[in-house]
């Protein structure tokens, strides 16, 4: 078994072995981040470069950490303090990079596609960490090692994604993967944040968080963009949270063994309730510790791919 | 004889043999600094994460080489394109940081007592940088190594801190540093900036630099904060400089082998003369020099600690 | 053989066997940079500093790529978040960093001369990443290994340089270079963009591009400072394409096989057409992969100094 592409660019072009793949090798890195020495060889000598074109905290830092712990050199392109102030193309600034020996370089912009573009163009292995409001595939299957987890598999489970579908690449990346491996999917949000022709992919839509809730295995909430407010999306984040904020009380509707997950940074009492974020349901820190196996594992299949 | 803290918060909660213990430390590890290989693999595979929420430039970089020396990775964590723009609790952001199984977490923050917070929600060693006006203990560790390596220890020394008092962190852990060690403590400075509690902590208050110099060991001149000017604390920078600022004619009051030290950066003709800053008696390099040692020491006794 | 100086300031203090040493080095480096593990331990446990005061994203992270694969410690000194902004002065921070024991200290500065000032004060080697509008010594060395890897040598070869003469320090650097090595340089640009003084440099001045570039072997293009658009330089940046833009037509006066050579970022229709730029006369990214090995060179050759 082998990986098609040279790049991770989205889910929804990787068939269910590849997705299998990946979270394979993710449980694997997992035993290295328990270890008192933290850190393997694999990339020793090899250089990985994170192009951040969007404020970015835990992302960047994760990979960064992941690239360390396998020895890789790895360079933050600050993009404020870089050419492309200077008027330069995407492109070209990749071109550069690449022109410096890099072997992956790390994209996150605010267009969708834009790791897409790069990765035709380049011989650097390319790793989309969040494309617009396009796809975010690392923590997609950071989610679905985080539920393998716990529930042992991903087949048969109904997951309810809540928040604003319409704007979110964690929501897309998780649909894709969630639907590929088998679970029941239901989304659920005020409705000028559910996309019209999101049914396409498989999901039920729900607008009412009582019956989206009903008897699932796993609760996906979704970060609120505060900047969208007022913007014909949702009124005030008072009226959204009166609806949509996953209190105690609403998981009463869930399975009891119900699992809480969040992206991340939370916005408390707004999405999720401070008891519910840090109660015995959540596994918010696991899908934070479970990121860095999962891009370890990434840059390692990327890395080895057509060696072997 | 082993520490009681994961932690280095404070030196006001330090007993003296600990604090012995961080300087015998940072003389060993000063041998490594001065080798043509400046490395030892001590804390190979293990994270270092540097949170710095205050704009800083040798304290930061000082960890930074501190940690790099030990074969850690490092991670910088960039504030303003981080997390907490998007209004997440400090609590939050030092929680998603352990969960990617950092080991320490360096942190410098305006608010006094946040590392304290951190220290005790997580498992992660966390070493204070820097908290608004409270301590810096890094800073009064590197102050005593420097004082022991030129005056052959502490006791019976004759110290004067000359500045700003009531806002300087690097004043507090000193005193309590240099008391504990068995100096005698004199503060001097506008009387605006000295605080009325500050003799409960065993010093001599002094208004009059000349009086305050009479017959002393060492002078620690503190950085004069420039925003402050005309804020009620002291008129102009110019008032100040003449009635505080360490020139040669000044320091002939102390004892003839005095030494000079600063935390800088330095404000030259302000607080502290050029000629004085650059003259023999100046150690304000060797602070910096001693300041890798320190870290390097400190970081090597918290990571050990429980493990020998 | 050996260098007379531990510092890279300038190409303009270096004679022709100094050049041709550092060469050679970047030659025998290139291989490194082909291989699978690119990484080799000649400067483990020594600390590199990246002292940028202008913004700059290849030259930065070209040196920081260079100094990884030597195994060196890479620090980033960021400007913004400095003492600099607390008013401490250049040579004040660089002795401070010089304290904390670095090997090299890397500086890019809009003052002509700063280098060369730090140099004189510090037993750090200094390497001049650019200062002002003086010299840029590292792309002058990398344009000279991408001319000699394509034409087999310098001597005798016709080299036209376009653009703004004045204020360019890689045109500087370049002229010093090639005149010493035996090539026969041209400038040609905007009269306003050519100082008086510079024949005396060994150049011949042109005003008409298409004159200038007459039988000549290799093409420099350098970038246009748009900021300087109608600050009497240039009227518009469109009247600038039209009289000095290189396109596909005005090349033909050149040999046949002319190369065509641009320091980046490039400015695509202004100062080069994109089809020039990307054609198969352009050697704009192998100059960016030599710059590496060229930076690993100096950083290898520096570092040895006296030492063999």
């Amino acid at each position: 078994m082998e990986l098609k592409s040279k790049d991770l660019l989205d889910i929804k072009s990787l068939d269910r072995e590849e997705i299998n793949l990946f979270l394979d090798s993710a449980e694997s890195f997992k035993e290295v981040t328990g270890r008192d020495i933290k850190k393997v060889p694999t990339l020793r000598g090899k250089t990985v470069v994170n192009l951040f074109f969007e404020p970015s905290t835990r992302t960047r830092t994760s990979f960064e950490i992941a690239a360390k712990r396998l020895s890789a050199d790895v360079i933050n392109f600050s993009i404020s303090g870089s050419s492309m102030s200077k008027g330069e193309s995407l492109l070209d600034t990749a071109r550069n990079i690449e022109a410096m020996s890099s072997d992956f370089i790390i994209i996150r912009h605010s267009a969708s596609g834009a790791p897409h573009m790069l990765a035709q163009c380049l011989k650097s292995s390319v790793i989309n960490a969040g494309d617009g409001s396009h796809e975010h595939p690392t923590q997609a299957l950071l989610d679905l090692v985080t539920i393998k987890e716990r529930k042992g598999g991903i087949e048969g489970l109904k997951v309810a994604i809540i928040g604003d579908i319409a704007h979110s690449r964690v929501a897309r990346s998780n649909i894709y993967g969630l639907t590929k491996l088998g679970a029941e999917v239901r989304v659920a949000g005020p409705p000028a944040l559910i996309p019209a022709e999101i049914e396409s992919t498989g999901v039920s839509v729900f607008y009412n968080l009582k019956e989206a809730l009903s008897d699932v295995d796993v609760i996906m909430v979704l970060r609120l963009q505060l900047e969208r407010q007022g913007k014909n999306y949702f009124p005030t984040t008072r009226e959204y949270a009166r609806l949509y904020c996953l209190t105690a009380e609403r998981i009463r509707d869930a399975k009891e063994d119900v699992m809480i997950m969040h992206p991340g940074p939370i916005n408390r009492g707004i999405e999720i309730s401070p008891e519910v974020a840090d109660g015995l349901s959540s596994v918010i820190l696991e899908q934070v510790t479970n990121g860095i196996a999962v891009r370890m594992g990434v840059l390692y299949l990327l890395g080895g791919r057509g060696e072997a």
